[in-house]
């Protein structure tokens, strides 16, 4: 987040068809809860149009960007790597840790997928399981960043929306910034339009 | 968890095929971070049984069922019913009431997926937005959880597993705590075989 050391996401790999909703929802998760930057292998071109997009309408800074090698990504990272998996370290033992770390440099977030090599494992500076139960790598990353952040990332300010929700205790409402003032917008049902409804379905389109 | 009122997940709706993975990773995060049941829509067969079988294999107490209306489910609930929506009030102005609830009454939680319908925000006690972006409904009810327990979920024991994961810091370890003692197990790499590898592809079977 702003005015803190860097969080980069990284998907280790993608296979087109198959996880571009998985991969978009790691990359919509890491957007909403604080990362600056999430970084996708070369052929994630849907979900990285969709975190995009959804930047767009909803406010940054966040950054998304590919590359042929996440493994080079990972490797030549200049900061502390912590990779995710059922089979690390438990989550509530290193975590201070690693927010102590994140002080004084980046942090780079490694979410896997299908096999993820073992020199991974070993490049990692830490290895961490949110639970050693199979579960999601989004649930996973979600967990990760809410304990890496301590919940400041709930209250983070999104620069240059075109559209904000507005909480509210029964049905929906979102505004124009800039066509609506506060006080004069009114409630808009289904506003969100193909946006889908909730959390779900930002890659349908 | 044990010991407490009852935490129940209900996934509002769902697509054979399209939704199976969301569905698989929505049910098995409700099940490793401390959820003591799940509700499925009937057509999501092979969600429920991905879920039963993680259970089987990775240890319970943990149910999963399909009906044939999730709303009635929903409507009919006996307790608080809380439903995640990024339209929803923030999660850290609401966290601290639903945790207070839950000591006196069982918890629904409520996970949407396309189109949710009017009525389920006004009969729901609480619309909840774990930040009011677009993201996942996997990742929202993961931090939702992890916060409605204050961390407890993460220390819970599963109660006769076939497979337990170790912690540690490098590399996999899997032991079977039947035939093999604790003292006596080495490290099993790969081990996890059709599981995957991390928190990713619990669907691929």
């Amino acid at each position: 987040m702003q005015g803190e050391r860097e969080v980069v996401v990284c998907r280790l790999e993608h296979r087109p068809g198959r996880d571009d909703r998985m991969t978009t929802h790691v990359g919509l998760t890491a957007r909403a809860l604080g990362a600056d930057r999430l970084v996708l292998p070369d052929n994630a071109t849907q979900a990285e149009e969709t975190v995009a997009d959804i930047t767009e309408r909803f406010g940054g800074p966040f950054d998304v960007a590919r590359t042929d090698s996440t493994k080079a990504f990972v490797r030549d990272f200049d900061g502390t790597v912590v990779h995710l998996t059922m089979y690390g370290e438990r989550v509530q033992d290193v975590e201070a840790d690693v927010r102590r770390v994140h002080g004084d440099e980046s942090v780079l977030v490694v979410v896997g997928s299908e096999k993820v090599p073992f020199d991974v494992y070993e490049h990692a500076d830490y290895n961490v399981g949110v639970t050693n139960q199979p579960h999601s790598e989004v649930a996973g990353l979600a967990v990760f960043l809410d304990r890496l952040f301590d919940g400041r990332e709930l209250d983070r300010e999104w620069v240059d929306p075109a559209a904000v929700v507005v909480p509210r205790d029964t049905g929906k409402r979102v505004v124009d910034p800039e066509d609506a003032p506060a006080d004069r917008v009114g409630d808009v049902e289904n506003a969100s339009g193909d946006r889908g409804d909730g959390h779900d379905d930002h890659d349908d389109h």
